[in-house]
């Protein structure tokens, strides 16, 4: 029985890891900790939780982490990950970590779009966990980086094109709607409900901070620097990343070539799913799929990828990694 | 042309009160006023304004109220109105206060549900601005005390009921459901998108300060002590109230017989309407309309009332009881 | 390992009933059926079992039913059930039966309801598939009737007050709002996500079918004749109702006294959650939990109860009842 | 006073065009026509209109037509509007037609993607009618084709690049985002509550009929052949088009510029405002404006562009054409 614990329990990731692993037969929640003073009971917090999970979330101690959990699934924000990290790391407890704090491998990058890295020596030894593409680096290593769920879509979308060498690797357009639990608990005008409510609108024009990281990733992919404008939005629903991304094939294909392409490429996959007909975001709701559907449109290639932005987007990404840390069988508490 | 100014223009109420007026064809908006230090323009608090109106939203100036408006449309929160009220009153400037501080006849009654008053002189001389019921006093008065959301539904839904002496007046079950424009644009986890997309629940219970309100308005329609139980749930949609409301009927009557006595009761008021068929919030919303079908089951008469809570429940009732106070057609603005 | 056949999988409860099993650590799906001619792939029919379920949707065969399943969860419209559920019962499949036909004790009062019964002999062997109030029973029958979703969350709401005699067994109003999918799959006017959307309306009006399913099941806790107002109404989200029930107690009691009588009540369930706060329905949605706060305003008994209409009040709760019929953990693949 | 009919007045247009027509100082609505063989009542089949329109909705007879009203709205279908709208014009009445039949000026082209078209010699003489490019030519004609709602969003977010030749007329990608009034209301799967809410999806893929419309008028401004690849979605809101449109600039400019240009290219249009702020489409629902917020990422030219399908996107915009045909101020009834 793996024991794990939820570091930051009282976000919307948070939560969601701990109703996922309630659900997984290998797995336990054994701590719960945030930022608080005291303890408060996980059901006060979350009324979900009611008779589900007879934790308190309490302030993170990591003797007691240490103690009682063997992985950590680490639900902070960046800049606050990266003092809490290593000192977990320290004692020989797993981090899966859902910051960006460990994504970027440069560093000069990282602290341009985020802030001053005070832990770079744990940035070398992280693995993006990206399961469908590092999996046999993630079986190795101590430290997950969790990937943004805007990433998980778009690199999910785009691997089969840059692997294979089918795209032009610059003017790639994406274009996603996130529906709001994506931006998190912190109150904010654009997220009052009447605010929020019936609308549909861009943000971050030209400067999201999940650029850096779709790009490293996609140049990993490619063997060569990948550039591409992506543009977020945000939508009036709960859960749930549609990327619609738009790329120049380098030499004519048909939509039934790129489909069979990117159901041979994910053929052994089991959270990927190459769909004949458009994805939609309720489809993966709740879920650890992703759902891509690839077309040939008047000479461009449009590749739609939808995930939960919740679960393969966050919490259950991070238990599909958790699982791959302890080699059980990746799908546990995620089918 | 009636000059009106929004004070406090920046909220749910104002922007709609600026909607409502820009409509008018024989009002316009020309002070705009928040408590803000510095002016803005109100198209860049309300983008939905941009190229509609021109004018800042202003700290607030009485001597450039009186000059520049014949009527204050005063959308403040309580005990903040009573400060201003009064000053606006002395420069000869008409009020429609949007406040409880001036529904509630009984002080007591008033700083046991809300705070100490500081302006009681005005609470005698101030109408109650449900013109159904009160359109006579209406138009004698300089300050309007605008009704709350949930009681306007509730009056409209029970004055023929309680005019005749048709239903017994205690055992009065009020069970509400609002939009959430309702709660206002002030930020809270109740009302963080992710909170309440997709949510319903219950609040205030036994004690929701429109209770006192309501059974004031009820009692006086009965000419005898009202008690109702008034129960609000908040729902998640932008726009409507639906009261659904339960009472005992003190002799036999059928649904057929109710819905006639209903239908001659508003026969003359242009924005109540006595549907043969349920009401739905929907079809009030941006409306001034209230939607009334009454019925008869199993004993009891259920009555069901809808309302636009931002227009009939707020900035449309106001803009119905300044067309009184100023003597033209009561329907400006609003058809 | 339970056999489960899902009879009727094409709709929102079908679907329900397999995403649980599928996660159900002892139980799986054998065997998926509907009123089609022919097999369609169940990832064809629902794009979410992508990957997750390679069975077909087939035309229901009995003898293949008896052979691949051990208990069938019976998703079909009321008239259609007590065609097929007798044949099931035959070939000794158990069942669970979803639709209305075996909830109704008096046939007279089902025929009023709902049409002419063909099968009255099994009503009489049918155990009402509430487990918090007739487990025993269930562990015995071979045919249970799930409850309908609305009197499920009626009747545990009231069952401790008519337990134990402390309300008037008449003038009770059942307030309830459903979300959509309470209405199922079939397409209607008021279902056209223009219509629902930001819109709540009554419906129904003292005509619900499920009105005499809850009386039988009050009036039998009580035991003593039970009559209540229950009104219908739908709102604008997917899953969960809120019953908001208002009764008169028969002598004084505080709301303090009142959540200690639930609490000890539902000391021992799994499913049902007493809470000192309001209840939300986003807190039960996709969970089988049941959760109630009673309180005592101006008089009245009033007691909030939320369930997720398809879960709770369907798929989850014959999973609930599935596990209890095979003696296996009452609570597996509902945690 | 213009007396106006709509015909087809049942659908989400029609009843748009209905309220809009009612807040007009200068027009009045006098003949409501729909393909039903007998006269409804216009407030039975919209609640919304109980009280504000006393008209019948009636089966179209273009003698009366002839009789009662100055221009016909013809909110009907293609196919159904080219054989009325040539028995209108012979009666003399001046048409605004909603529909796409005389939108595209090459037959072969229409019938490529509509059906045969059966009345090919008003073609030449329909005049599209988007007033800030054929303000002029509107004037004169007595057949407008309304545009259709995504190309509304797509032509007022490209002309001003397209009329400079500032990029280049082929590879533009243009994603939008229509909420749900903009499929109509004709029931089916897809608009179904529960399968459209919390949901978003893809639809059309290479092949929505609007796109030879917007590389018509596309190429109308250029005066040069354009391209576009036109990707349509579906969300889980009312009103609302945002179209994110990526085009590749033919020599470098920057924001600010960009800006300015927009500006100055929309300065005396009262309906386009160019926001130096990311538009929503809450911020124009209900209203006839588009927002626009052009910007340069990476290299692209991204330009967002919000209407609201049915007033901007149809009915509004068409009584803006009606203002023009009869010679009245252009923003009457819509501010």
């Amino acid at each position: 029985m793996i024991r794990a614990a939820i570091i930051g329990a009282t976000g919307y990731t948070g939560i969601d890891a701990i109703e996922i692993i309630l659900k997984h037969p290998q797995a336990k929640v054994t701590y719960l900790t945030a930022s608080s003073d005291t303890a408060v009971p996980a059901a006060k917090m979350h009324p979900r939780l009611t008779g589900r999970c007879d934790l308190d979330i309490e302030p993170l101690n990591f003797d007691k982490l240490a103690e009682v959990a063997d992985v950590a699934l680490c639900c902070l924000p960046h800049k606050v990950s990266m003092e809490f990290v290593p000192q977990m790391l320290k004692k020989g407890v797993k981090v899966v970590d859902f910051s960006a704090d460990y994504r970027i491998k440069d560093v000069a990058v990282y602290e341009a779009h985020y802030s001053k890295h005070t832990d770079t020596a744990n940035i070398a030894k992280a693995v993006y966990g990206l399961p469908e593409l590092y999996r046999e680096l993630i079986k190795k290593t101590n430290l997950v980086a969790n990937p943004g769920c805007f990433p998980t879509s778009v690199s999910l979308g785009l691997a089969p094109l840059l692997k294979k060498g089918m795209i032009k690797t610059s003017g790639i357009v994406v274009n996603s709607v996130s529906g709001a639990s994506g931006a998190g608990k912190k109150l904010a005008d654009g997220l009052h409900f009447p605010n929020l409510n019936e609308n549909l609108r861009p943000y971050s024009i030209g400067n999201h901070r999940h650029t850096p990281e779709m790009e490293q990733i996609a140049s990993d992919i490619a063997s060569k620097p990948v550039t591409l404008l992506f543009q977020p939005h945000i939508g009036c629903y709960d859960r749930g990343i549609l990327s619609s991304i738009y790329s120049d094939p380098v030499s004519d294909i048909t939509s039934g070539d790129l489909l069979e392409l990117y159901r041979e490429f994910y053929r052994n996959e089991p959270f990927v799913q190459v769909l004949s007909t458009p994805p939609a975001v309720k489809d993966v709701a709740n879920t650890n799929y992703c759902h891509i559907h690839p077309a040939v449109v008047k000479g461009k290639i449009v590749v739609f990828s939808a995930i939960d932005n919740l679960v393969k987007g966050a919490s259950g990404q991070a238990v599909q990694n958790m699982n791959i840390l302890f080699g059980v069988d990746e799908r546990l508490g995620l089918m």
